[in-house]
C-alpha cells in the first residue's frame, strides 16, 4: 500500500496536475522494467499535465483521473469551489502560496465560505482537505480516495497488462477538458473503440459495501446497451463479486468518451463510497480487490 | 402508412438503438433499389447503432433521431427517466428482461416514480409507453411520433433524393453523442455545408396544428441568420404550407452541428405535435404531408 | 478613437453577425498596410462569419468575439433574450425588418418581456439596444463596450504583432458554436499552444475601475496552473498596471479552447466593465489604456 499511501499525500486541485503527473511518470519509469509489457509513455508539455501509457496493440483504454476537488481562494477570506466539495464548517484545509504554506479552517456554507487563516492568502491559491488516512482490515478512510483509489487500480493494473492504453486525465472534478485531446491522440496513434472509466462512484440504498466493484449502467449518462450486456455477461463468468448501478446523476471522463467524436462505447467500473467529497471517504478493502481484479480480467477478455 | 405503423410499433429507448437500426438497414436494402438513385450504406459497429446513406454528391445532409424517451428501471420498483417522459400516473409501460415480458404502470411523480409490475425487474431495464396508434382524417396520435415521423419523412425522401446525405442518429433524446461521430464521417468522406433536422417540435401559441411544417428560426440555440433567410426564401418560393417557430428553449440534433469542428448551417425542419413525450403524441396529416414535401422541394433547390 | 465608435454603431446580435463581419474585412484590408506585418486573411463562406489573421509564424492566439447580446421577437410583442441581456423595463431598442427600420422599447421582465412598437414586427427579428456613446476623460459608457472593446483591442493589436494569430469569432453570447471550428482550423494550419482572450469581464468587490487590466484567474472554468503563473510573472515584469480575477461564475471563448480536443492553454484578459449588459457599460480608460498595452508585451514576451 505504499504506492496509495503516497498518492494520498499528493495535492492535486484541478487545473494544478503537474506534480502528480511527475509522480505517476517517475514511478512507471522505475517500476515498468518489472511489468509483464513495458509501456510507451507519452507525457510532457505536448500533453499538459496528463500521461498515457501504451501497452502492446490496444482495443481497451482505461482512464483514471490525476485531480481532486478544492478550493480557491478569492478576495478577503473568501473561498471558490473547485469540482463540488462538500462544505462543512470546521474541516481543515492546507495549501501553498508565494508567503509558504497554509493551514486553515473552512468557515461557512455553500453560498459563501471563507477561511480563518490569519493572514491574508494570495488571490487564486488551490487548498485542499488535510489529509489523514485511516486503515483497518475492513476499510480505507481518507480524503481524495475518489480518484486516488482509480490510480492506484489503474498502475495494478499495468503489471499485467499485455495490450491496452492506461490514461491519466486532468480537470474531471471541474468540467473535463482533457478528455478530447487525449481521445484524438489516442484514436490517431492507436485506435480503441472500448473505454473503461477506473473511478469511486457512491454507496447508495442499491449499491452497498462489501458486495464488490460496481459496474454502473448509468449515471446522468447512459452507456450503449450492447456494450453493458457484453461487460456484465463477462463479469459474471470472472466470478469476482460485482453489483451493478442504475443512477439518474453524476458523471465521470465517460461523459467525454460518449461526447466525442469517435464511436467508443464505455463504461464506469469502480468500487463505492461513502462521504463522498469530504475527507471522510470510505471505501471497503474487498471492494478495492474485486476492482483491481475485474480490470485484469476484463482487460484479457474484452 | 406500413412503414410508419411498423416504426411505431419499434421500441428503442435511448442507447438501446440495435433493432430500430437493423429495421433501417433491412427496409433500405430491400427497397432502394426502387429509388431513383442508389445510397451508398454505412452501418455497423463501426457506427454503433447509427446509419449513414450516401444519395450522389452531397451538399446537404438530413438528420432523424432512432431513439425515444423512456424509463430505466433502478432499485426495487423505483424508475429512472431516459430523456424527459411526461410522469403521468397510470401511464402503461412495456419492456422486456431476462426473465421475459414486461407490461406494467407508472406511479408517483416527476420526483420519484415506479413501476407496480408485480415481480422484481432487473436493475438496468429500459420500459416504453404502450403503443396505440390512433388515426382518423385529420390526425395521427401515437406514442414516439417524436421522431418515428421524422424518420419516415427521412425514409420518404430517399425515394427522390439525387444528391444528400440521409442520416438516422441516435441518442438524441439523452443528451446526445452520436453527432460528434457522424458529422466527422461525413466531413472525412462527402462533406457538406449544410444541416436540416427533421424532427418533430411542439404545438404552441404560435405554432398551430394544420398550418404546414415548422421551420425553426431558433429553439435554445439559434442557426444562422443568412441561412435561415434562405430557407425562408426557398419556402416561400415552394408554396408548400408553412409556419416560422421561434422559442427559448428546446434542442435537437441542430445542437450539435452548431458545437461541431465544421462550419456547417443547420435549422430544424418538421412538422408540430401536442401532448409531447406521451403516449398520446398529436400531429395534423397535412403537416406531415408539408414535411414530406418542403424536404423533397428544399434537397432540390438548396 | 474614430474605429471604436464605427464598431460600437454596427448592430450584431448572435447569428447576425455578416455585416460586422464584412466591416472588420474592409478595415483590415485598407489599413494592414500600415501595420508593422501583413496579415494573411481568412474569411468568407467556409468561416461563416468569422475572421481569421495569420501573422508571421503563430505562438499564441487572440480571440475577440464579434456579437453581442441582443432579443428576438417572437409571436405578437413578444420578446425573447439572445445572450444574457439585462432586462429593464423603458429601454430603448432599434433593429430591422422586411418592413423597415424599428425602434421601440422593452416591457416586462426576466420571465416575459414584450416590445411596445405600435406594428407586428416579423416573428425571428433582431433587436439591440439603442447606442449612446459617452465619453470623457475618465471613461467610455455605451452599449456594447463587451466586446467591441475587445474587438478594438485586438486590432490595435495588429498595428505591432510579429508573429500569431488575431481572430474574430462568432456566437460567443449565446452558447457559442464558431471556436470549435476556428480553433479546427488554426491547428491544422499554424497551430499554437496558447490562447488569449480579448474580451470584457465584471467590475466587483475585488475588481474595480483604474485598477490596471484584469487577468482572470478563472471564471466558472480554470485555465491550468502552469500557465496562469506563466503569463502573471510576465505581467509582474512588464510594469502596466493589472488586477487579477478569481470568480465562480461567467465564461468566454476561453471555454471552447478548454473543452477542445486540443492541450491549449487559455487566459482571459481584459478591462473591466460595470452596468454588464445593459446600455450603460462603463469602462476605465487606464484600464483599456492598459489592455492596448499588455497584449503588444505578452505577445512579444509568450
Amino acid at each position: 500500500m505504499k504506492l496509495l499511501f503516497d498518492l494520498l499525500n499528493k495535492r492535486s486541485v484541478s487545473g494544478d496536475e503537474a506534480e502528480i503527473s511527475a509522480f505517476i511518470v517517475n514511478y512507471v519509469t522505475k517500476r515498468s522494467l518489472g511489468w509483464k509489457v513495458q509501456p510507451v509513455i507519452f507525457s510532457g508539455e505536448e500533453f499538459h499535465d496528463c500521461v498515457l501509457l501504451k501497452f502492446g496493440i490496444p482495443k481497451t483504454a482505461v482512464f483514471a483521473h490525476l485531480d481532486t476537488i478544492g478550493f480557491m481562494t478569492r478576495y478577503q477570506n473568501q473561498l471558490v469551489a473547485v469540482g463540488g466539495p462538500e462544505i462543512i464548517a470546521g474541516t481543515k484545509l492546507v495549501g501553498k502560496d508565494n508567503k509558504g504554506e497554509i493551514s486553515c479552517k473552512v468557515l461557512g456554507d455553500e453560498d459563501s465560505c471563507f477561511h480563518d487563516f490569519p493572514r491574508g492568502i494570495e488571490a487564486g491559491t488551490r487548498l485542499s482537505f488535510e489529509q489523514t488516512i485511516r486503515l483497518d482490515d475492513e476499510y480505507i478512510q481518507a480524503a481524495y480516495l475518489d480518484n486516488r483509489l482509480g490510480i492506484y487500480n489503474a498502475l495494478k493494473l499495468c503489471e499485467t497488462i499485455d495490450n491496452g492504453w492506461v490514461i491519466f486525465s486532468t480537470y474531471e472534478e471541474h468540467g473535463g477538458g482533457s478528455m478530447p485531446f487525449l481521445l484524438k491522440f489516442i484514436q490517431e496513434n492507436a485506435p480503441i473503440r472500448q473505454a473503461l472509466i477506473s473511478d469511486i462512484t457512491w454507496i447508495t440504498e442499491g449499491v452497498q459495501h462489501h458486495n464488490g466493484v460496481v459496474i454502473s449502467i448509468r449515471d446522468k449518462f447512459i452507456p450503449r446497451r450492447v456494450f453493458m450486456d457484453k461487460i456484465i455477461d463477462l463479469a459474471e463468468k470472472s466470478g469476482i463479486p460485482f453489483q451493478v448501478e442504475v443512477e439518474a446523476h453524476g458523471g465521470s471522463d465517460g461523459r467525454e468518451v460518449q461526447f466525442s467524436p469517435y464511436a467508443i462505447d464505455w463504461c464506469f467500473i469502480g468500487a463505492a463510497e461513502d462521504h463522498v467529497h469530504t475527507p471522510d471517504e470510505k471505501v471497503s478493502l474487498a471492494d478495492l480487490d474485486s476492482m483491481i481484479r475485474m480490470y485484469r480480467f476484463l482487460l484479457k477478455e474484452l
